[in-house]
């Protein structure tokens, strides 16, 4: 059998799999991130490392992402605003969680595309309405995969993305987000 | 008073207030992705244009973005992960709610800046147990806010960020999303 499959080196797969068998702290992860506001609508996220597998990993070279908005929302365009990266984030979660379930079961994969749809009030945002949620109330996801498969396995190799992917999780059901003053935090940690 | 605080227009955000009060319609929106695998953990995606204020608006040029993994996750670190640009995202939200809100209040602010951590059992992806969700366990987000403000104040203007921010709404309480395959969506319109 060969290793890798959809670009996924299906044995280290199976290492790491084993390895976290063996040892579950291995699978504690911490993914932190920086923002810097640079006016407006305008900020910018640079994301430098990583903790896992018990060590702090760098990334090469640091990550540099944008969050703007568009002159119907009042500032530049400078960069996808932060609801479009949120389905950016949730495109690439499901498709990479359906591209290595597919390559841990050998099945090959030639194309996946999707495309991503939600719908917001902006009048939660606004603080307009209490009937009005401030995300999004929903949203639809379409997705073409490609392969030598049937429409059934299709929809099989499919299900592993709400199965397995962690944005798709968090999106779903929630997650506890504590959001404090950086003052605040010292002096509690005082 | 002088229209532009924080970088932020605000006669027009009292124009846009007003006019969603008059028509509520105006404020539907519907933001809107298309993404390709590129092999391994490596996506991209891209923003065309979203609807809103009852038309279809184009970003001025087409937004692209990546997602990979790094090496201790498969792939090749060509840009950050789906959870670091969840993060991403999320810390755009929280900053441009805060600031949008404190420029409706006539607050003024110098500096904002942000960080984020998030908790995450790779067990949940992989599939190993049952009990350790897929997404993050929590997240942790410290905010230094600088202007001519007292802490109580600077307490009072992030307070905006959890309580207006639309990805803070989707992230905290969940929304729901449906997947299916293009094909499928396809035969069920017809």
């Amino acid at each position: 059998m060969e290793d890798i499959i959809n670009g996924v080196d299906t044995r280290a797969l199976r290492e790491t799999v084993e390895a976290v068998k063996a040892d579950p702290g291995l699978a504690h992860f911490e993914f932190r991130i920086f923002n810097e506001w640079m006016g407006g609508g305008l900020n910018r996220t640079t994301v430098y490392d990583f903790y896992g597998t018990r060590q702090r990993i760098a990334h090469e070279t640091p990550f540099i992402m944008y969050n703007d908005e568009p002159p119907a929302l009042l500032s530049g365009d400078a960069g996808p605003n932060p609801v479009e990266n949120l389905l950016h984030a949730l495109a690439g979660c499901l498709t990479t969680s359906i591209v290595y379930h597919a390559a841990a079961r050998g099945v090959k994969i030639t194309a996946v595309r999707s495309r991503f749809e939600g719908d917001l009030d902006l009048r939660g945002f606004l603080g307009l309405s209490d009937e009005v949620r401030k995300g999004y109330r929903g949203i639809r996801v379409f997705f073409d995969i490609e392969g030598d498969m049937t429409l059934e396995q299709k929809r099989e190799i499919l299900a592993a993305g709400p199965t397995f992917s962690p944005v798709f999780d968090v999106v779903s059901n929630g997650t506890m987000v504590e959001c404090v003053l950086e003052e605040d935090a010292k002096q509690n940690a005082a």
